[in-house]
């Protein structure tokens, strides 16, 4: 480690654990060292990123005995089939309980040897080095893990905390700018949940960031894993204000599900998912006109979408969000804004004003 | 609930849970309502079970929204195919977060249907209505969960532990006496590990208990879940002392594994486990001929077999012995006793004794 990481703890008693960002952590056997306790590592990476940082993971992880899983890459890969995959390889190599797996990649890639890693032997050891903006500022805190199934995204899966996160800002150089901006989606989101100054601060460094300086991206990864932290320290298991996380998802997940996993980007999705938060918000008179418009702006100067693909139509979106995880007791439940920087989880919003933000929205009054 | 119903707290902080013990239980709607919080019940239980007790578990549950899936019969089925097959039926009922997953059945139902709760939609509610001894005294109790893989026993689930679960007595009546006897393997077992005075019981008992008798069933289970509840309460993630509800264990999966699953009931391999574990405690001065012979004895009379089927040799058996889960840091590790009602995990012991008894063991030196 050196003098510009940054280490912050997430605090859930007995699974605590750290997270490491700085340039270059990947290839420092330290960290490595420090949080895994066995001998046995199943590095768990993908076709785009093995090329890229295995060898200098492996090279760090000197003295275990690894064994390797490169899955191909994308979204539409988030399956049981492709689980199934990690765990026949840690049986094949005759990995015991004491293992650890450790997720070199993405959000995929986390999500998948996470939920691999819950359930080898009822539970191993995880490790998670993301090496997306996405995933370093999202699916390393919160413990979420899972796949998806042709019914629903993420439909299958636990809550399973890693032993430590690896989020090397330096892994963000060979990042393509889709990606870039998939994961400047999720640091908006940060913003706009409960972050004011964070939301402001955004507006004024979002060329920077998309120009990846360092110190710019280093401040937000830091911030979104603080107020992501926060969230999910006072409730670890998503009953109450977690759900908060999921702002831009419900619409989110209903756009990715239509246009075919993989199709859309997470991020884009979900970035899409904000706007039209946003817009039902101004629907229901809890955000103005001004605050709508500055949300719509930060995405869009994200280079995200503002609105859903014109052929899902508003009819296929409520389909598609009434099976999604987030419906309780048979209600809808949306996360909305009330004013800029605060958002809250409520199912108390009229089904037309949300049917008309489904048909209406990017369609014609507003963008 | 009736004046005989008896019930026992399994003691895990926020995760306790209660074990009603009793004739006709599984009929009562008033425990059901106690422990069923959100109105969407998924019943699980298999081809031999539904036609028996189906029916009075859904009248029980008269008022919540029901759906229900059932399984075709044995271990060969405890597979990812239909752990599947509930989690479809799950997003097909579409149900939510806040429904139950309620296991009636043995305990490889109870297995599946606790991991399709476990991972479905990140976990959702538990309730198990074990309906053979062996789970009733077994599974029902340290919330272990999984289904088979074809390299491995049990080798992927979770802990996972239920709202609460109903020990119906009653339905012990229509269980086959091969059936009866493998549950009988798990009760010998919690004499063996740390209760002598149960053992000893049990040598005055095994009659009144092959009859099926009301009050010794009833004691027998009662016992083996305390012993079991306290074993568990004390260790839930099984680091340390839980490992000695294993015992019999390891030789048993190589037995299952050896023969194909399915072939042998779990409680028979296990049977022929602990008589292995005796024969190894013994030629390792541990155990005297006369405790390795009342062992043997109890076994017998429970009607279970006391060796390994003459197919498989000693060489397969460490083979398969070698992959199993309690294979730790490359040692394997074992359960042996330590005169009787006194037993203790270990990896300290001569593998040439090991390999006498898998060798020798029920094919000439002893049996």
């Amino acid at each position: 480690m050196n003098a510009v990481t940054k280490t912050l703890t997430v605090d859930l008693g007995e699974r605590s654990y750290p997270i490491y960002i700085g340039p270059g952590l990947l290839g420092d056997p330290r960290i490595y060292r420090e949080h895994i306790p066995g001998r046995q590592v199943m590095v768990v990476t993908n076709e785009t990123v093995a090329p890229l940082y295995l060898e200098r993971v492996c090279a760090a992880l000197g003295g275990y005995q690894l064994a390797r899983v490169i899955l191909p890459d994308g979204e539409r890969y988030k399956s049981l089939e492709i689980w199934q995959r990690i765990i026949t390889a840690l049986l094949e190599a005759r990995f015991d309980r004491q293992c650890t797996v450790l997720a070199l990649g993405g959000g995929v890639v986390g999500d998948m040897a996470g939920f691999a890693a819950a359930s080898y032997q009822r539970g191993v050891n995880f490790v998670q080095v993301p090496t997306t903006l996405l995933s370093q500022v999202d699916s390393s805190v919160g413990g979420k893990t899972g796949v998806n199934h042709p019914l629903g995204k993420n439909m299958i899966g636990a809550f399973y905390q890693p032993r430590c996160v690896i989020a090397d800002t330096a892994s963000l150089d060979t990042l393509d700018d889709r990606q870039l901006s998939a994961g400047l989606a999720e640091v908006i989101k940060y913003g706009l949940i409960d972050d004011l100054p964070f939301f402001e601060w955004l507006e004024r460094n979002m060329e920077p960031l998309l120009a990846r300086e360092a110190d710019a991206l280093s401040h937000a990864i830091e911030r979104s894993c603080l107020d992501k932290a926060r969230v999910v320290a006072a409730d670890e298991l998503e009953s109450g204000r977690r759900a908060l996380l999921n702002l831009g998802h419900t619409f989110g997940h209903a756009i990715e599900t239509g246009m075919g996993y993989g199709e859309w980007l997470h991020g884009e999705a979900v970035a899409v998912g904000m706007c039209m938060a946003a817009d039902l918000s101004r629907r229901l008179g809890w955000f103005d006109m001004d605050a709508q418009a500055r949300v719509v702006d930060l995405v869009a100067r994200a280079r995200l979408p503002v609105a859903p693909p014109p052929d899902l139509d508003g009819a296929r979106l409520l389909e598609l969000m009434a099976v999604d995880k987030k419906v309780q007791q048979g209600r809808m439940r949306l996360v909305l804004m009330q004013g800029m920087g605060h958002s809250l989880v409520t199912d108390q919003f009229d089904s037309g004003l949300l049917r008309a933000t489904l048909s209406g929205y990017g369609r014609n009054d507003v963008c």
